[in-house]
């Protein structure tokens, strides 16, 4: 793509509906509208080409963008870092501890006491059944109401690189890598994606994949076929959103009872383990309370459990019977190899191996995609400043 | 504050005698001239009003600022760390682990080893009485005499974070706080501020706000009354310092028995608590011989003495003795709230509440104040400079 | 030297043959051609050049450079992070635990995971024998491999700070200390060097800086004299290749069974402690087993064994038959200095603090040493890239 190509994306760009993102955080994919989702894949591309022709789209001088990770990340954590660094700003983290769940008043005058300089708070909190989102809309009310009283002298907006509810930064990533991979957005429409759950031997692993993952494919006119064992549910609130979005999309929500009914015929499967929501809720009080017993029963029950379902792997058998045996595998990774990081795991390592360097590309979006979103809620005339960094053609090195 | 008015105190700040300032530490604030601490304010205000103006006072291209906090820290880390990228600098952290207490040899070596490209160097050592601030004199001179021997190409100058006798960060910006309130540094003279002891469910909080507050206030012809329980004395030689500041200033330095007769027509109120001077003398000695069970029976002393004061909280009723029931509270944040952080704090809720926008205002200031000390100590003719920032006219962003 | 000096040293460089460097990881000094050895000498003293003159080699608009810290490390750390920011690079660190030795699958999918947007990698790994070299190799195919497969945008380099078997920036820093002390490269020619175990109370202490000062300075003509107690010695490829360097350079590798030999007559002495290499060779499988209380026989018997050497230490004695009793003392840093740092070390205190500027000097080197490896192996023309810097003459502060 050169630069007259990335000067026609910016044009398409400029007649999108987008002025509700100016100033606006992005924390759940179906709190925006179609327009917003694909302003966010447009410039997501616009960042990727404008890397690959070495221009550098720094359009912050200086300023901070603040991390908030209450559970270990090493991957998000770079990609975030990645995203701000190549808009100019600088990462500063906040550690508030991993094990503290902070309410009200210390919520509030915390963000406002880091936010003096911050353009942009990113925050992934997906340990807590409830409690995720909810920290998210306090901090992001704080700093509202900082900025309305004169506190802070910018409005910082908030990216959500994680929550109990949904995880945009990957769905979206998902969803460019299959925008890319089909040959645009309009191919998606009627294409058949299994998201199921897979058999790992781990325990407590969110459930903002899936849950992201059926409240967006069914948004870009998807079949989405969701399966996993039974009381491996996920929100009902999020089943029902995800039903609501077929109407609009011309797409479809099926849940089936199986891997194999799942991947029949799909075009695109998505096996992955989580949690049951009963055992996250449960795990959720357990933590409040700091039952550290009952939460070593809870795990040791969890993981008892989920080994009736050791037979919900992604083989190569099942591969064969998706479309024309050559469904895309997806996986957020880190993946449950079976033979490699586990006796028995999400997926086969054949299947695992033929699929990885699509893997990667998959998680190479995220970047972009987080630049994307912050860049989107911090310029009022999005198509104008990207037109202009084309036009400065700043080298990003060299 | 448009351009011009920016201009306008830019002139104003090249008629003071500062040029002591350039490649000195801010270590206390009574080691510095009035001239020097107006410069300060005038400085943090230019920065502040630039920042509204959109216009980047980035006059590092590149250079390290160290970071030593030798407690836990997040506001302060934010305040540095917020400063620094204003002007340019990346933030490097020095970790020596919170409970060593390094001398001579380790600290000379030390602190060249990570400063051949350090232009900075902030400072957070307060649990120690006795320690912090002599710690920071032997920084201060290992790369002092380390520039001097050809080992650093620069010099990297102090700054004071917090330390055993001064928080000059923190009360700097409260006088600013202060400034704007009452419309102008001159119209301090004369006025009350009754710093006194709050009762709090903790313990060890340290002594440097309470004597960073006397004897920088005296500084400003303020009449500061200064009230304690018995026995919560802080250090006598800065209340000797407190006593000398009045002869020049016209200020005075009252120490009265109670919060009510300190608060008596006060145009301010400071009330907030910290552990007795003997106390904290003891605790360094434990702490230095690591007598652990010595550091539990002395909390838990402490935190008994402690609770025959509960009854120092600053009050509606006491607020209404204040200058026509209308004094200004002042909190260093973060408080404990009566029924809010706490069962019986330093403040009641409602008190706090009310004064709470003004107080976020007041911490607003650090940044600013930091980046001032910083740039202060850095440019010789710093008028000059920032009039060229003016003219420069760089984006922030945009 | 003015900015006609520093244009003399970029001609000078460009007459070297060092296109291979171009992209190519900077692991063991003995993989590379004395041109390139003699490159990186000469783009660290531009760069020192540079800074001196306040001209800012900042190549980079934005882009990330990852560290990698398998072990603590407070100044290595910050000459990479000071490298790092005189290029306009932003450290990133990935923290994935002290005590893990990743492979395979995983080391392979981390290195992409994180390098989306790196520019650099930086990686220390020094705890293992038999690990550290073989995880950069890993890391480094993996990211290659990435950039083959369209993953990586752009291909991150890698940086030994400090592996099993080299010691690289240490041993290069080292050497340019030598080189600007002698008054040039060729004058090290027949140069004797005693690079010597000395006693300290410590454990485990790293092989590679031994090993690399045997490596690098053989290389440079020099006569290499190598003690150590019996049963101290390091691996036996890296002596061999010692005595290699030594037919091609025309230096000596020579061994001796004291630091009296070792010693007299000798230009320069580099005294330090290492652990024996069977302990080492012990230690990681003790390591890899987490057999606790292996290790900490192991310890107490390597403790024990050391004191048998109590008199291997660096006396005033020992240096006056140094040749004309001026010997140049060197260390790493830190040293265990007698009577200072510990009640008997490797060296007597007044040896060390005659010494100590020089060290601070030799220490001084390592930043521009990392910066020059990055820089030449990110620019395809790394002199008409620094002729541009020069006359772009970019201030680097003020």
């Amino acid at each position: 793509m050169d630069k007259i190509g990335i000067s026609e994306k910016i044009k398409q760009l400029s007649t999108k509906k987008i002025s509700n993102m100016y100033l606006s955080d992005f924390l759940l994919t179906w709190d925006k509208t179609m327009d917003e989702l694909e302003a966010v894949f447009e410039v997501a591309e616009i960042f990727r080409d404008m890397r690959t022709n070495n221009i550098s789209p720094k359009v912050f001088d200086s300023g901070l963008a603040i991390s908030i990770f209450r559970d270990n990340s090493t991957r998000t954590r770079f990609s975030y870092a990645s995203a701000c660094n190549l808009l100019g700003l600088t990462v500063q983290d906040l550690d508030e501890g991993k094990s503290q769940i902070a309410h009200g008043e210390t919520v509030r005058e915390t963000a406002n006491m880091v936010s003096f300089m911050a353009d942009v708070i990113g925050i992934r909190d997906d340990m807590y059944l409830g409690a995720g989102h909810t920290y998210m809309k306090e901090v992001s009310e704080s700093v509202y109401q900082g900025h309305l009283e004169g506190v802070l002298e910018q409005r910082p907006t908030l990216v959500n690189l994680q929550c109990d509810i949904d995880h945009p930064t990957q769905t979206m990533s998902d969803a460019l890598h299959l925008i890319n991979t089909f040959g645009g957005i309009e191919k998606l429409q009627g294409k058949k994606i299994a998201m199921t759950w897979a058999y790992s031997p781990s325990y407590g692993k969110p459930l903002s994949v899936p849950q992201g993952v059926i409240g967006l494919m069914t948004r870009l006119g998807m079949e989405v076929r969701f399966a996993h064992p039974k009381g491996y549910n996920v929100m009902s609130e999020v089943e029902e959103i995800a039903m609501r979005n077929c109407q609009e999309s011309g797409g479809s929500f099926i849940k089936v009872d199986s891997m194999a009914e799942a991947f029949k015929d799909a075009d695109i499967v998505y096996p992955k383990s989580w949690a049951p929501y009963k055992v996250m809720e449960e795990r959720t009080e357990l933590l409040k309370t700091q039952d550290h017993d009952g939460l070593k029963d809870l795990e040791k029950k969890c993981l008892e459990n989920n080994k009736k379902f050791v037979d919900w792997e992604c083989t190569e058998e099942l591969m064969k019977s998706t479309h024309n045996g050559k469904g895309l595998y997806m996986h957020c990774l880190p993946a449950d190899i079976t033979g490699v990081s586990c006796e028995q795991g999400e997926v086969e390592a054949s299947v695992f191996e033929r699929y990885r360097v699509p893997q990667y590309m998959q998680a190479s979006y995220k970047p972009y995609i987080i630049a994307a979103m912050i860049f989107l809620s911090k310029f009022k005339q999005p198509a104008e400043r990207l037109m202009q960094v084309l036009d400065d053609n700043v080298m990003r090195w060299g």
